[in-house]
């Protein structure tokens, strides 16, 4: 993608801030148990676009929070979107054996270890957010744990892959797969700006917050979109993971149900939305506009 | 067992509180996802001795908290102990099929929906934790999740899960086996009894917290060789989970390390320790008194 010079070096050094905070809170691989930290950080570090810490930084600049003050939380999502993907590449789910561009988590450390370390990078997660220095009060730290649960659980992410489970062979219309799809990717997607405004100097109004939920629904629908379309159109090579998954797979997505071009119109349909929620922001909101763009646009 | 009569109705009295406070966190099983929560309600309902929820109530006994004060405690740390036990039982782990005298999870609901139900199990326990009416205040609803995060992930029970499955054929002895069981079963026993305490209606003094500390730990290993025991000589049909697992496992076990009389002698130690830690406490420790016995005498 050609983001503007200005916006790369920010998101390039989000991605670093974002990094650091992961490697930061993972086990050491020489703590005991070994293996299992080993397979913990394999399976966050090193790879990935960071999406979701991108999110949180550039919500928090609509209250005036630093990247600094968001590194728990930034590194709170990244660990549960990291469980997500180790669990979901499990033989018993989508069996997938790359991952950013190199062998899957259980494929490297066998599938007990992968499973324990997905469990572990969940854990994790809830640990890092509840730390006294994660925010500076305890109903905040509170606050963070529950939309972060709520967000990956039964009526969050875990509840969407369960309805993609349920759904393979099936022909789902638009309503039924934009509710999969709000949970399994949405869903945290939106706790990610959320939890970004939590870390903030200050609150938003009322109105603010419909508006930023409106562009957060948005943002999460436009993003499986552009996966969806990416799976069809993107190399195995470029995507780092098993490209043409969701066809063999006989999954229902976007491309299947509008086509490819009626797909990339509806990705262009939530961006105009998502940008529209984000008027009243004014310049507090660049970073999520160009985060939009940048979404839309990307490659792998 | 023969629990004094009073000592029963308190016990019983308690699993109906601990059934109660799971069973309302609980997604409704006619709640989309249905399949996905239906399989969640089969892991933690109908069964189990709700240990974990009896140290919680009996230890908020130090702190004059009553079980209506503890109820999300007591639901979040029996959700964790009963996602580790869906993960457990899965083909690429323990691979068991019976489980409280009925088919395992993934027996019952397919493997990929018993990995999402344990999943979505650990989230619910730091959902129900975090939320408004867990405690009174946001710092000791921050701190219970942080105390059950530490307890759970790689430094706690998956911890100790993984060293199991690095131990399996391997002969360990006496302090790395206590470890792995420190590890395994104790940090979440103790984390229980620590969580009552959070609940309280005044604070432990330094002094007792080391007492308490001590007495948890004792009962953690207790509890874990009155099981290596039970493995051995109880019936399948009275522990309503697969009798013998350990040995045909090859997995190591206290009775395994000192034998079978061995093994009860060190219980005895460890109930002598046990009750020794909480001579400081006078009446108000009598439930974890009594409940220090049950454990030892139970038969399932």
């Amino acid at each position: 993608m050609a983001a503007p010079l200005a916006f790369s070096a920010w998101i390039a050094e989000r991605q670093q801030e974002a990094e650091a905070a992961v490697a930061r809170v993972l086990p050491a691989e020489d703590a005991i148990p070994q293996r299992l930290h080993a397979a913990m950080r394999y399976s966050v570090l090193g790879g990935g676009k960071r999406m979701r810490p991108l999110l949180v930084f550039a919500a928090g600049e609509l209250v005036g929070a630093t990247p600094a003050m968001l590194c728990a939380a930034a590194a709170a999502v990244e660990l549960i979107h990291a469980y997500s993907l180790v669990h979901d590449d499990l033989p018993s789910m989508d069996n997938d054996v790359l991952r950013r561009g190199r062998a899957t988590c259980h494929v490297r450390y066998g599938e007990a270890m992968a499973l324990l370390a997905g469990d572990a990078l969940q854990t994790l997660a809830f640990e890092v957010l509840s730390a006294p220095d994660a925010f500076p009060d305890g109903d905040r730290r509170a606050d963070a744990v529950a939309l972060l649960a709520a967000a990956s659980g039964s009526a969050g992410m875990a509840g969407g892959q369960a309805i993609d489970l349920a759904s393979v062979g099936e022909t789902l219309n638009q309503p039924e797969l934009e509710l999969m799809h709000i949970l399994k990717t949405g869903a945290l997607i939106r706790a990610a700006i959320f939890l970004g405004v939590l870390g903030g100097a200050f609150d938003l109004t009322v109105a603010e917050r419909a508006a930023l939920d409106r562009f957060a629904r948005r943002v999460g629908l436009l993003f499986q979109i552009v996966d969806d379309v990416l799976d069809c159109t993107a190399s195995t090579e470029a995507l780092g993971k098993t490209a043409g998954k969701d066809e063999a797979g006989d999954k229902p997505t976007y491309v299947r149900l509008l086509g490819l071009e009626g797909a990339r119109a509806r990705a262009g349909e939530l961006r105009q939305e998502a940008l529209a929620a984000l008027e009243g922001f004014g310049a507090r909101a660049d970073s999520l506009r160009a985060l939009t763009e940048f979404i839309l646009r990307r490659e792998y």
